[in-house]
């Protein structure tokens, strides 16, 4: 099968260039096969034209928990430790396969909508969050998050679970699932846990996945309890051995900093939930000035409230400017660079996707320019960090195939899911 | 002209309650006649079904500068001293009725898709800015802004066209147009020239309206000059005699504070062009805590770079709660009150709008609920915070005429407006 994708702007993200003529691209099965000007398109089976149309990789969220989709707008406005403790873990307690089920197809639809073609996702039922992703044609990275704080035996039965989803689902529905192995936390997980797990996803060769220095009492605790900032401990726990992904990063020195550098280690910035939760701003300025290369995440929809990654965009293009009252740090390009390309290597995948190229798989959306807050078009890069949102966005394909064409999803019953999820979190409700 | 809205849950932000039932609403020409349970409504000559879709007041925009529409993406990422001498100023000088014109078009169109029924503008050529007001059905507040660092005869020129236009201008357009006096800022205007146009508001009976304390840099320039800060100066300048509205305060003590709320001074908080252009981030929960309402505004498209006040809600109910570490600051329901109510005092109209109560005027708009980032439905109040966007708004209704109907726009011609824009910009582009 070839389509060819004809009269689009390409922002390819590969080059700091605003695409100012219209091109052609050619999809042949998953994978892009040509992009160049019209008059010397190949052949295709199919011919779709985008006039109006600005085609760009899709945007790549590297860190959230879908099932706490069913928990947005549950108790907001609160601090940390009272929404953790007295209202997310109880009602997360309650929780089975038909809510991590519906309130991860909330989570996809919302995330198709939103033009986000991969995410990354740390949770437990994970098979069912598998089974979506296989359903509705999303690409994903999961791994079952493990905390280690009982007893011997659920430390156990809790590492050999997350051993097996990682083993089983990696590499399935046609390559668009990956794995990780994921301490939750330095802070859930005691140190001789941490390394079991090491183990595993070295015997597994796979990456890890986990929070870090979220708040700033965290850290102080890690220091109180082990003599040293987490950083240093993870370190020294060998964690950085192996690829690794860290959510948020706010509370981070600079000699920290270095480390993860020295070790190439991936972050996830999540500007939204650090906001709303008031953990804090996240030294990403400097996180990039050092060469180290954040991703964005958007944390669960209980603490954000949504899965927009355009959101998350500005946002980081915004906060760090205003907090650090500098209008140079994380210009427009970075900004997208944060929700495409990096976001591609914080999941080890930027060899297949984060960028639109020959040979990459066909993961890419289209954003209709023809509005008027996108005008007058002097900058385009500019517009979309600063002025577009996801209503903009109106085609969605991944490994080649539409999941939204004009709006309409296509592997997603939207109707189902709505009800569903607002019936299975009732089944569950206080 | 009776017109009944039935079927729908209206937030009315007289009161902290999400809309758990749905309701009906009469208005009777421009004003809201009735509101209560639809079996007890009275009759009408035109029934308007709501249903699945909630109401609420309209978004007002406190501060901007409607025709700079034209230079959003023009110039970003930049220094705002660079910005403003080497970009905005040179073109802005090259701007005529033309530009204002098409440009303040520009602007109506995308606010009346966000669902904005009431701005602020400050800028020049204002006759053009009021008839696009008058013409389109907005609400506005406007005033010609005087700079008073030429020589005598201009500013002579300048504040008599600033006192003609208020003077005519005031009440207009079935009493949608009202208007203030705008000494530009006090580092552009000498202290004799703020005390004139101070007179010329109090012999009009109008509001003034100034940018303050929007950089560090014009804060520590104004003690150079002046040996004092710049609140206290506008106080003794007299300024505070009248009705006043502050644009921008990032950079006010707790003493100027202080002096604000003892003459009742009005703030617009503008916090996406804050953080954009690298100026702080205002001391607004400090500002609550003391008891001032600062309400919210986008500043122009050319350092925002849109006119989304719903983003604004969002982003003050954001950053503060991280730059100050403390979740429970500028809860949703204070950041709903700045966009709606907060707004109507600002501009010195809430005994007209920013509520929707028996007797105000019918400025109220429509949201779809039935989507997937705004399930499930825990809270509204918090939806519409944290999970809802510009792209949900279906209905906007000013002085009880509909501007917009499920997204179609009824007193604009949107192509024309997106052709005449580029083609105005173009007649004068560098």
């Amino acid at each position: 099968m070839k389509r060819l994708f004809t009269h689009t702007r390409i922002l390819t993200m590969t080059e700091e260039v605003a695409p100012s003529k219209t091109q052609a691209m050619l999809v042949e099965n998953d994978k892009i096969a040509w992009i160049g000007p019209e008059e010397e398109a190949p052949m295709a089976d199919e011919i779709v034209d985008l006039r109006g149309r600005l085609m760009m990789p899709g945007w790549i969220n590297t860190h959230g928990h879908a099932t706490m989709t069913l928990l947005r707008s549950f108790a907001d406005d609160i601090p940390l430790k009272t929404w953790l403790e007295k209202y997310m873990w109880p009602i997360e307690a309650r929780f089975g396969a038909e809510q991590v089920h519906w309130g991860t197809m909330l989570a996809a639809t919302e995330m198709v909508r939103c033009g986000t073609t991969c995410f990354a996702d740390m949770y437990d039922h994970m098979d069912g969050v598998a089974e979506v992703v296989q359903e509705s044609g999303l690409r994903a990275s999961l791994c079952r998050g493990v905390i280690g704080l009982g007893s011997q035996e659920e430390r156990d039965w809790k590492r050999k679970e997350a051993y097996q989803f990682a083993k089983d689902w990696h590499g399935r529905a046609d390559g668009r699932i990956t794995t990780m192995m994921s301490p939750h936390a330095p802070y859930t997980c005691p140190p001789d846990y941490i390394e079991e797990i090491v183990a595993d996803a070295e015997e597994l060769k796979l990456p890890i996945h986990i929070h870090l220095a979220e708040t700033k009492g965290e850290v102080e605790g890690h220091i109180e309890t082990y003599g040293m900032r987490p950083v240093k401990h993870l370190q020294l726990l060998g964690v950085f051995n192996r690829p690794t992904l860290i959510a948020h990063a706010v509370h981070v020195t600079e000699e920290e900093m270095e480390i993860l550098l020295q070790h190439d280690v991936k972050i996830s910035h999540n500007p939204g939930s650090n906001l709303k939760l008031g953990s804090g701003i996240a030294p990403v300025p400097r996180m990039l000035a050092k060469g180290l290369r954040p991703s964005l995440g958007t944390d669960g929809a209980a603490s954000n409230n949504n899965l927009d990654i355009m959101e998350e965009v500005r946002l980081a293009a915004l906060i760090h400017k205003g907090s650090t009252m500098n209008p140079e740090v994380i210009p427009a390009w970075t900004a997208l660079q944060m929700g495409t390309s990096y976001g591609a290597e914080a999941l080890f995948l930027d060899h297949e996707i984060g960028t639109l190229e020959v040979g990459k798989m066909a993961d890419f959306i289209t954003l209709d320019l023809e509005k008027a807050h996108l005008r007058p078009a002097h900058d385009l890069i500019s517009l979309l960090v600063y002025s577009a949102s996801r209503e903009d966005i109106q085609d969605v394909y991944i490994n080649g195939r539409p999941l939204m064409r004009n709006k309409e999803l296509l592997t997603i019953d939207e109707e189902r899911v709505l009800f569903e999820a607002d019936r299975t979190f009732q089944a569950v409700a206080p």
